[in-house]
């Protein structure tokens, strides 16, 4: 049976754990997989976790037991934090995002996966703490956000939908009153899409007066659920009214100033 | 200043070339992060490089030249997608998931981030050859594949709407005819998604007559791009008469058998 040395297996030890945010993976996967003894293991798994406490890239877990073994928890450096929100407000602050109705064009943002992944890890490190089994959001532009934190909290990802779909089986409907508009709007869920007693996080692109998140507790109210934490890229904080108090976001936009320029900022609602 | 051991650049190399996919890293970013001489980087590399190709975990490229470095290119072996796939035709299988209609049921497994990771790692490691600018979907339940497939080549994902919105600037939309349905909808695109003369490829969740990917060539002709590929999670083969020849899917579904249950297989058309 073929051998391989300390590197390489904490290569490939690495980029397992990685791909499992969340997930405990047992020892014997990596005994077996790499025809090693466990102390062996265990020492390889001692070098990774110091170099990511070191470099603050997040952490290796062990948890004992039957059902124990390791796993890999997400976060990032204050610093990489801190350098891509500053980046993100650049590159938010070009004066062609601005578009008829003073909106900001962010569809290409939302849409990308370097800033993506970025922001989901800086999302899902901050939900890390609580015990979260799903990631909730409404169609369309959050999704890829909501679908990386869910893939790093390693939680199914349930996408509120603004029709029923004959493919969806059952669902249920709420409506609910948008908090800027003062519209009427539906959102459809799946009956089988939550399990009852569950705990969720709600991820959004944008928040204004948050009225979707506040739907959103209505909505989870029905299948006996609820919210335990809020969490946007972008928070329209020229807008004080807000109908939800405790979420986090990424960046603060704040309208145009005189000269119609957008006023962003890094969030002072997560810990930069 | 700090001083890192090879096992620990190691570990930490390993998950920055992961969560860059396809991006040229140049060896300065690692040379200053982990103050060590090119050469010892350099063989760092070769560890990892090594390490990949005999796991057949994807694979470390080096780009020579000025703006030249290391990039991670993603892959995924033949007995791991093999046990993915034949896992997948297992879930889809539960009777539970056929739906009244004689639909599947498959909203669950489009937003569970185990699948999608692992479905889009498939389909990107069958693109990672040709050279693409976008990828594209159509909203809604394709997006996190078309994501993560985004982020395997490193490219920007871009979501068609079925309506235009006012926070998306100028759009172009186009009717088509659904495959199926033989029913006329609509596509938009905001103008400045896609810049002219780009490959793409399109990705999606089901793929019935190919009504709608046969939309998206005609929606690209008005960017002056042109789709390049095509890959589906799940075709439906019962429908024989598709709109498109050339495309990869991961499971195949023959529609119910006598007793009502799904026929279901790994498709011929990704190579296992």
């Amino acid at each position: 049976m073929e051998k391989f040395t300390r590197n390489q297996r904490i290569s490939a030890i690495t980029k397992i754990l990685m791909e499992n945010p969340n997930k405990i993976i047992n020892l014997n996967t990596f005994t077996e997989k790499f025809n090693a003894a466990k102390s062996t293991i265990s020492e390889d798994l001692i070098a990774i976790k110091d170099i990511l406490s070191r470099l603050d890239m997040g952490k290796v877990e062990t948890i004992s037991g039957a059902a124990g073994g390791v796993k890999y928890v997400c976060g990032i450096s204050k610093e990489d934090s801190r350098k891509f929100v500053e980046e993100l407000c650049m590159i938010l602050k070009d004066r062609e995002r601005i578009i008829p109705g003073n909106f900001l064009y962010v569809t290409d943002l939302v849409f990308n996966p370097y800033i993506i992944q970025r922001a989901g890890l800086i999302l899902a490190s901050a939900f890390n703490k609580l015990d979260v089994n799903y990631v909730v959001t409404v169609e369309t532009k959050g999704i890829p956000l909501a679908y990386e934190v869910a893939k790093m909290l390693g939680v199914q990802l349930v996408v509120v939908r603004r029709e029923t779909k004959v493919t969806e089986g059952s669902t249920v409907t709420i409506n609910y009153v948008s908090g800027s508009t003062n519209r009427i709007q539906n959102m459809s869920l799946p009956k089988k899409s939550i399990k009852s007693k569950s705990n969720c996080i709600f991820i959004d692109d944008f928040m204004k007066a948050g009225g979707t998140a506040y739907g959103i507790i209505d909505l989870l109210k029905e299948f006996d659920s609820k919210l335990v934490g809020i969490g946007v890229l972008i928070d329209n904080i020229s807008i004080d009214k807000k109908l939800v108090n405790e979420y986090v976001s990424i960046v603060d936009f704040a309208g145009l100033d005189e000269s119609n320029n957008a006023i962003l900022y890094p969030s002072e609602k997560i810990k930069l």
